[in-house]
C-alpha cells in the first residue's frame, strides 16, 4: 500500500546483503526503514517488535533463515548451525503459529539441496512466503469486496461505513492485510468509504497503526474510543465490521485482539454483519470451543496503567500514567468472539459461515489434513 | 468515604466564609483540597471541573448560591442580583439538570424571606440539599447491599467480583455515590468484595477517579481496559454490574457514559446481573425510547487523539497524542441502554425492574407529578 503516495511492502530484500523493513516502533510519530543484514539483528527486530503482525513476523523469520544461510552456505557444519538459527527465531515470539511454519518451510526447501544453491534457494523461497502472504492478502480483499460492492449498491452513493479493531492492516502482513484488505480493494476500486478506527487499548494499535496507514493510502477514516462501535451502531452508522483473527477454531471461534467480542455482541444487537478476515493457516483444525480451549496471554499490566505518545510540547516521545501510583491492573490480550456472533469467516479461498460444515467445504484438504495428524 | 484513613465529604462549609472542596483536577496524582469564597469561585470550579459528577454539581451550586447571599444579603437590589448570581451558576454546565434543580430549590427558599435571616436560610438550604444527597447515596448503597449479600451467600467465601464503568462513585456526589454506593456498604459491613475498574476512555474517569477512590477506602479493585470487561464475564469472573446513569427514561432506557452499552451487551450474554444505580431525580418522565430521543453531547476530539497524565521521569503531567497528527477522531460523551438489557434500577426508595411499571410503582408521586406538568 501507499506511504507519501509511493507503494511499500512492510518488509523486502535490499541488494542480497540486505533485508530492509518499516520500523514499526516509530510509527506513527516517525517513518523510517530500517535494514537487517544478520539473521541476530532480524530476531532482535521481531523481539523488540520492530515488526509484528501474523503474516509479517512469518516471512521476516523467513528472511532471517535466508540471512543465516548467507552466513553459512560453505560451512561445513552447516546443518547444526542453521538448526540453531532456526531454534533463535522461533524462540522471539513462541506463541506466533506463523513464525514456526515458515522456518520449517525454509528447512524443507534446504534439506537435500547443493551447497552451491543454497543460498538462491533460501533467496527465491523467502521470496515465495513473501509473495504468497501478500497474494493471499489480496485474495481475502477481492472477496471482502464483493460485500462491500453490495451495500455500496444498497446506500446508492453514500459511503459504505466500516468499523474495525485493532490493526489487521498491511502493517501486520506484507501488503494489503486481512481486515483491512476489503478496505483497500474498495478504496481502490473507487467505491466510497469510511472507517471507524477503535483505538485498542491499551497498546493503541488502531490509534497509531491502523489510523496511520489508512491516512497514508488517503482512505477517510475517524479515530473512535473502544467505547464508541456500540454506541455507533444504534445508529445506523455502522455497515460491516471486519477484524482479524490470531486464531480460529474448525468451529468458526475468533481469538482476537481483546474487545473484538464487545463489538461483535453491538454488531449482533443492531442486525450489522461481522465478518471475520484470516489467511486459512491460522485456522486451528484441531480446535472446537474457543471460548474454553483457546489460552489467554495475559500481558504486562504496565501498559493498562501507562500510555506512550508524542509529547507535542517537548517533541518527544513521552510514557504517562493515567492511574495511582501502584493501582492493580490486569492486562488480558485477546477474547474469544463465539461462532455463533460472526457473520462470515473470509479467507484466500472465498467466504465460509462460522460453522464447522462452513469452513471444511471450503478447506476440505486443510480439515483432512489435520484430522490425519490429530486421529 | 475515606482518604487517608481520614473521612471526607466532597463538599462542606469551613466555617461561614469559605466552602471548601476536594480538587478534582489534580486526582489522582495529588489530593488537594480547595477554597471558594465567591459564586464566581464556585462557578469557575464547575466550569473547568474541580468539582464535577451530577450529584455534586447540584451541591456545589447551592453553596455558590449561598455566597452570593452572604455578599448581597442586605443589598437593596437583593433579588435582581441573586438572579444575575443563579443565571451565572446555571450557564456553568447547561446541561446539568442537578445544577438548575438546586439553584431553583435555594430561590424558592429564599422567596419571601426577611434580609435578617438570608444567610441563615441560604446556608441551611444549601446545608440541607447537600446532606440529603448523601443520605440517598448511602439509601442507595443498602438497597444495593442486599444483592451484593446475596451474591456472597452464594459463593460462601469468595470475593464478590464487581464490575463497574466510569465513576459513579462518591467523588462524583457528596459521599457514597450511586453505583459504588452498594461497593462501600458491602466492604464497610465486612462482605469479600473485588472490583474491576474500567479505565472509561476517553477521558479516564475509571482510571482516575474510581481507581483512586476505591484504593482510599481501602477496597480491593483492579484497573482493565474498556475491552477487557466481556472477556471477563464469559470466564465467571464478575458476578455483578453496577452503572450510574445521567438520566434515565420512564421505561428504564439508561444513558451513562459512553461504553456502557457494550457492558450490558456482555452481561446479557453471560447472564450477569447488570444494575443501574441513580437517584430518583435522575429519571425523566417524559422520556419514552432512550436511544431515538436521548441526545448524545458530541465532546472535544482532542481527549480522544491525546491522553493525560504523569510522566514519572518528568515528574510533571504530560499529554501525549497516540495517534498520527491531524488524525480526524470523534468524541460521543454517553451511549444509551436499552431497558432489555437492565436487570435493574436502584433509586434512593429501593429496587425496581426496568421497566414503565417498575419505575412508576417505586415513585408514583414523581411520574405523576411529571404526567401533570407534560400532560
Amino acid at each position: 500500500m501507499n506511504v507519501n503516495g509511493q507503494h511499500y511492502r512492510t518488509i523486502w530484500p535490499e541488494g542480497e546483503a540486505v533485508v530492509r523493513i518499516i520500523d514499526q516502533c516509530r510509527l506513527p510519530h516517525e517513518f523510517a526503514l530500517m535494514d537487517l543484514h544478520t539473521p541476530e539483528e532480524m530476531g532482535d527486530a521481531i523481539r523488540r517488535m520492530n515488526l509484528r503482525g501474523a503474516g509479517l513476523i512469518g516471512c521476516a523469520a523467513a528472511w532471517g533463515m535466508y540471512l543465516g544461510v548467507r552466513r553459512h552456505a560453505n560451512d561445513p557444519d552447516f546443518e547444526p548451525r542453521m538448526h540453531a538459527v532456526a531454534n533463535d527465531l522461533m524462540a522471539t515470539r513462541p506463541t506466533a503459529v506463523n513464525l514456526a511454519w515458515a522456518v520449517r518451510r525454509m528447512q524443507a526447501a534446504l534439506a537435500e539441496c547443493p551447497a552451491s544453491s543454497r543460498c538462491a534457494i533460501a533467496f527465491q523461497t523467502a521470496q515465495e512466503i513473501t509473495d504468497e502472504d501478500a497474494e493471499f492478502s489480496r485474495r481475502m480483499g477481492q472477496h471482502g469486496l464483493e460485500l462491500l460492492r453490495d451495500i455500496a449498491r444498497r446506500k446508492s452513493g453514500k459511503p459504505v461505513q466500516v468499523l474495525t479493531h485493532c490493526n489487521a492492516g498491511w502493517l501486520a502482513f506484507v501488503d494489503h492485510g486481512t481486515a483491512l484488505a476489503p478496505v483497500y480493494a474498495g478504496f481502490d476500486a473507487g467505491l466510497p468509504l469510511h472507517v471507524w478506527v477503535d483505538e485498542t487499548r491499551p497498546r493503541n494499535q488502531g490509534a497509531a497503526l491502523t489510523a496511520w496507514e489508512l491516512g497514508q493510502h488517503g482512505v477517510p477514516h475517524t479515530l473512535i474510543p473502544d467505547n464508541a462501535g456500540g454506541h455507533l451502531m444504534q445508529h445506523g452508522m455502522v455497515d460491516i465490521v471486519f477484524v482479524g483473527s490470531d486464531r480460529t477454531t474448525a468451529c468458526g471461534d475468533v481469538a482476537n485482539k481483546i474487545g473484538t467480542y464487545l463489538k461483535a455482541l453491538a454488531a449482533r444487537d443492531n442486525q450489522v454483519p461481522f465478518y471475520a478476515v484470516l489467511p486459512s493457516s491460522s485456522i486451528d483444525w484441531s480446535l472446537g470451543d474457543g471460548v474454553r480451549e483457546i489460552p489467554i496471554e495475559q500481558r504486562d499490566a504496565e501498559e493498562v496503567r501507562r500510555v506512550t505518545g508524542w509529547d507535542d510540547s517537548a517533541h518527544r516521545l513521552a510514557t504517562v500514567r493515567i492511574c495511582p501510583d501502584g493501582t492493580p491492573a490486569a492486562n488480558f490480550g485477546f477474547d474469544v468472539t463465539p461462532a455463533r456472533l460472526v457473520t462470515g469467516i473470509i479467507t484466500e479461498r472465498g467466504i465460509a459461515p462460522a460453522t464447522r460444515e462452513g469452513l471444511r467445504n471450503l478447506h476440505p484438504d486443510l480439515a483432512q489434513e489435520s484430522n490425519a495428524q490429530n486421529p
